[in-house]
């Protein structure tokens, strides 16, 4: 890398007191007053030279003049929901934190096109609040509530993918504001679902965690809300079950089967554990892993058709033996066991967790590898997972119990969670796939990602921030 | 430009006979033979140095090297099914086609994983036969037959992307030999739907004809075949009724409205008088414009279902005056109605064809100003419209009666053109919605893509084809 992009930011004093004039009253943080945007939903944190608020996309353009004029580095920030540490400045205290928080506005909602334009601060939740009158929603469903920025930034997914997509999916349109001198705006937030008129350059900026351009909009694609759904509970002898029972479910509900999590055993069981609040639906099951089965549609109506139909398919399963009892409930009720594990886990030592994606059919065979490894190489510790198998996500936490975290220092932790990924590669698996790429696991992308593709993807961030102005992580 | 970048390739003979020496017997065509190679659908045609026909991906790496080496220029081909001649020489004689048809194994099929890797050359018709022997399919609708690879260069959208999305929805993964004078192999085609690893390179590559890089092969993320299913045909007064039946329409059935194509009534008429094997559905009526509704399922058993209630909405439309009357049918006598027109202009003079995308919601506006401003400014011309309301693409054909085709030289022609890409443009629409860039439209993708647009692009070519050796579209 080019020393001078490793030399502290030259004129940093300069940038933050051009910055100020910039900025409307009260939108320059220092000191004390940055403190709750230096760190992510990860823990991970860093020390920021400053925090700028700015509330429209022409001051953001200037703060990204300024900052090429004088050098400054700039780490775009939503709701810091991120667990990778790509949106928190790092250590030295020579970043700034440029902040979309301001920026929430809707600026423009066309029922009739079910899309909407909303400013990167706004939140998803925020925005799906405002939608919901209208029977439209941003159908991305994920446990934390980021900024749509964000949704951007991480291309997220979430739990309802296998029927809604990820963020990229129901993204039209963004306005991204450039890394290239002059902070020219790219306007591409028509909201068109055909629009083949060149290379689709939004495309560049999804999932790049604002490495790339500062994304200040984006155009949405929405969908009506669910008027018909159906949950319900399993217990399964094994994730192998698991497997032919999701493609019977998709067999049976095509396109209206929205999530298929399954968690093995010992995740259930340490969440109920935890949190004694919390009903086991099979109690009394001697299941390998369980599964939270959605079906929904817009269509409405459908409630008793897919209760009926879902009760046939159930039956057939249990007679053959791949669902070994399985209980209807509300989703408010059910989707808490699968949400819980996380801080059930916390409580119980020190989690390590690995969010990683295969082709599901190489779920059970993978799931099984990494039991069998870590009982040979640390059987001190536990496995546990709880993931997303219809579309291939898979959430995994390593459990170390109180005690040993002291005997497992950064270089064993890092050797671990290598050849755990190591794993993942081998059943053809990717080793981030929710989280995106951030300091967290900048080691990994390079040693997983394959060498052409990290010679383009530095290019791509030369030629988009050629003064390494932007973001957390560097592609070269 | 670089002046070098226009002047022909220098080392053409040379690069020839190194092709030679690198592919099978009979796969380099030269005069003659390469004729079949030299046009696509739309009629543009070129003249071929030579057409290459490699049959792995590992010769298509050595053609770009050697290509680099001699600084020979290659226009990657599908099936030719394009329509802005985006996939055949310039009339230079000085470029090579590097075919991938000889490229079409399915590499691997993962049932459970509801994936397959298609080579280039597999024709979307040939993949989809092999797939629908285990449900399932890629469920891109066109009219024509395109290879896989061609569905990647030009994103293809078809009749049914309010449903299922366009190629871009349906890519799990790509692999690119790159032009960077190593004929780099990026390897992107684990099929995974959760994916995050990195800047998420496969997307530069789709809709971008060719031009950025060599598509090998796709990694497809397959559907299960429909398995429910309702086509029904309606009149209606006019576009602003069909606006708001479609939104009804959403509201019934939710995801399962799978296309709702619009044309006027014009179209309509001009196809069954010149195809009078086609019969009208709804004989007798007078109306504005006609809507072809498709409903479908891969959830099995719902037709009965779809049917009473298409019956029930269909009633509260027409006592609401927003639809005239209305008829149940099949699909295979009801698309052809839709499909035919351009073949039928085609033998009433000269048709000059428009592919434009809106936000549905200015659909009526635009149509309305459309054809007010060619009964003023063009009063012998005739406006007909066809599309995909429900997803806003928008075919036109303004049509040249016979005799006044001399009338319009190619400067009033392309002002017509622009003038009516201006109204489009006007009403927040894109000059190409489905057919992408190339020779055909190029001088409208200057006039109407904004400088950063355009900057960015060039900057993206440079970076990946520095020495401008891939595709017909220089983006700079």
């Amino acid at each position: 890398m080019d020393a001078a992009l490793l030399a502290p930011a030259a004129g940093l004093d300069a940038f933050l007191a051009e910055a100020a004039s910039l900025l409307p009253p009260g939108a320059l943080l220092r000191g004390e007053d940055c403190a709750p945007y230096q760190a992510d939903a990860s823990g991970c944190r860093g020390q920021a030279a400053a925090v700028l608020l700015p509330d429209s996309t022409e001051t953001v353009s200037a703060l990204l003049r300024a900052a090429a004029r004088h050098r400054a580095r700039l780490v775009p920030q939503g709701n810091r929901s991120g667990l990778v540490g790509g949106a928190v400045p790092d250590g030295s205290g020579r970043q700034a934190v440029l902040s979309l928080a301001r920026m929430r506005r809707l600026r423009e909602f066309d029922p009739l096109n079910r899309s909407a334009v909303a400013e990167a601060g706004l939140s998803l939740s925020e925005l799906n609040r405002q939608l919901e009158p209208h029977g439209l929603w941003l159908p991305i469903d994920v446990g934390s509530d980021p900024a749509t920025g964000g949704l951007v930034g991480a291309n997220t997914g979430g739990s309802r993918l296998l029927r809604h997509g990820d963020a990229r999916r129901n993204l039209l349109g963004l306005e991204v504001v450039l890394a290239d001198g002059q902070g020219s705006v790219l306007d591409l937030t028509a909201p068109l679902r055909k629009n083949n008129a060149g290379i689709d350059l939004k495309q560049l900026f999804i999932g790049s965690g604002g490495a790339l351009g500062v994304v200040t909009a984006a155009s949405w694609d929405l969908k009506r809300l669910d008027a018909s759904q159906l949950t319900l509970f399993a217990a399964l002898p094994d994730r192998e079950a698991a497997l032919v029972a999701l493609d019977a479910f998709e067999q049976h509900f095509g396109e209206t089967l929205s999530a298929f999590e399954v968690m093995g055993a010992p995740a259930l069981n340490a969440t109920l554990r935890q949190f004694p609040a919390l009903r086991h639906p099979l109690a009394g099951s001697v299941a390998g892993c369980y599964a939270l089965v959605e079906i929904a549609s817009a269509m409405p109506g459908l409630d008793a058709l897919l209760q009926e139909r879902a009760e046939a398919l159930l039956a057939s399963l249990h007679e053959r033996g791949l669902i070994l009892d399985a209980a209807f409930g509300q989703a408010e009720r059910l989707w808490p066991l699968r949400d819980s594990l996380p801080l059930a886990l916390a409580a119980a030592g020190t989690p390590l967790s690995f969010d990683v994606g295969l082709p599901r059919s190489r779920l059970p065979a993978f799931l099984s590898a990494a039991e069998r490894w870590l009982t040979a190489e640390h059987p001190a510790l536990r496995l546990y997972d709880f993931g997303h198998f219809g579309d291939g996500g898979c959430h995994l936490i390593v459990l170390l119990p109180r005690g040993m975290a002291a005997g497992y220092g950064p270089a064993k932790l890092a050797m671990l969670k290598s050849a755990l990924y190591q794993l993942v590669a081998d059943h053809g698996g990717g080793f981030s796939a929710e989280h995106g790429v951030g300091p967290l696991n900048a080691a990994f992308y390079r040693k997983f990602t394959c060498p052409a593709a990290q010679g383009l993807a530095a290019g791509l961030q030369r030629l988009l921030d050629p003064a390494a102005a932007l973001g957390r992580h560097r592609y070269g």
